[in-house]
């Protein structure tokens, strides 16, 4: 027999799964392509204000949208850091956990973080830190800021909350605050324009996780020694809501009031 | 020679190559999940209010986020009605044109309509299926609602700028009114909840197209006779801001005036 057809064949054969395989790859990376430069969040602010703290997506399907990003959990149970792909919880009781793919958040916002500029940040506190940033981003657009490095201090809190769930603005009353001097770590930051005021926090939001996974929270004050800061500017917002979503609403000043002022521990 | 080792060879790679096309296909389906059930927007309402009428993205690339929509064109020339996969173009000239895939839009909402709920709609002005409707949907969410049927009326509008582009406010004082009678057509919807408020557009925005091709625009009044409404419910909300987005600010009542008031023809 001669064996020349059935070589033909194979060639072509060869020829084919090659360019099924060329056409996976492509695929493959085209699949990912929407959530590249997203922000994504699951609910909205004004909801959570509300006090529907029941976890509504798994941390499992969160990190489908990010691997960088601040949120909170399934009944108020601490403050969420998103860092390289990794999901910790910053509990009341000062320790850092980790997250199972299976625990649930009633709010989150995250965001594959691709780095866009780096600067150095030397001696800032907080406020100072923010006023540098304006200066650096587009304050139309949304961004992931992450600041790595030495700091001279840090103060934190994490909250707790119990059923029946009151509003967010009483179950703050309730938070526990740590401090910490000479620590390495990174405030892992979101800025959201003021359009985005009743679903997401306009301007900047801060968490914060040392660089040895024993301390972090919501960052109500810091001071910066020597740290680099690395922005993502965010074209695209993608919001998921919750099945049973209730939207709730929240007076002037109660966003303030969550977020910034820590009440005596 | 003996032809098995070939044979065999064969054998394999179109096992190989059958799954390979398996992937494919599993890959093609993934990567369209993302669009499924979200609204998608370009720009804000906001922005469209200060006049920023300049395109952004091309009907091609919107066609990736949905089949089924309203809008507007790059210098606010016309309405947009997306339906069933098809962009047309209702101008002031009274006159509906296909739409290129290289046309840009400054502002537009659509998504992959999936029926969810069906419902017959007789005899109903506008208002009174807006009431109806709010019967039937969870106000919490996004709907893409379509309206297909008989009408024995339709007012319809449209719009054009020149530039420098005026405030939209004023800008739809330029608008034409047109007017039909027992038309059958196709009312194009979107309902946003009020949390929207400055995104796009809270509550019902209708745009009509006529069967044949003929007749269309933002709705101002009509009539429905006989006609199906279909309604599905969208739970994901995707937001794409032009690289030069400017998100502007309206005054109370302005978005009011633009979507519901005509002036006079």
């Amino acid at each position: 027999m001669n064996s020349a057809k059935p070589l033909r064949w194979i060639l072509c054969l060869f020829l084919f799964q090659t360019l099924s395989l060329y056409a996976v790859e492509k695929l493959a990376h085209q699949q990912t392509t929407p959530y590249i430069e997203t922000l994504t969040q699951i609910s909205t602010i004004n909801s959570l204000m509300a006090g529907n703290f029941d976890g509504s997506f798994t941390f499992g399907d969160l990190k489908h949208y990010g691997d960088f990003g601040i949120g909170t959990f399934n009944s108020l149970d601490g403050e969420m850091i998103a860092l390289d792909g990794k999901i910790y919880q910053a509990r009341v009781d000062g320790k850092i956990y980790p997250t199972p793919d299976s625990a649930k958040t009633p709010f989150s916002t995250v965001t594959f973080f691709e780095p866009d500029e780096k600067f150095p940040v030397t001696g800032f506190s907080l406020e100072e830190l923010k006023k540098f940033l304006n200066d650096k981003i587009n304050t139309n657009f949304f961004y992931a800021i992450r600041i790595d490095g030495d700091f001279n201090y840090v103060k934190t809190r994490s909250v707790t909350s119990q059923k029946p769930y009151p509003p967010l603005v009483d179950a703050v009353k309730k938070q526990v605050i740590f401090e910490k001097k000479d620590v390495r770590g990174t405030l892992v930051g979101i800025y959201c324009p003021d359009f985005m005021n009743g679903l997401n926090v306009p301007g900047y939001h801060f968490h914060f996780l040392s660089d040895d996974r024993s301390f972090g929270g919501h960052v109500l004050e810091a001071k910066v020694n020597h740290a680099t800061a690395t922005i993502d500017k965010t074209p695209a917002f993608n919001m998921l809501l919750p099945a049973d979503f209730s939207p709730g609403g929240s007076k002037k000043g109660d966003i303030d009031r969550v977020e910034k002022e820590p009440t005596a521990k």
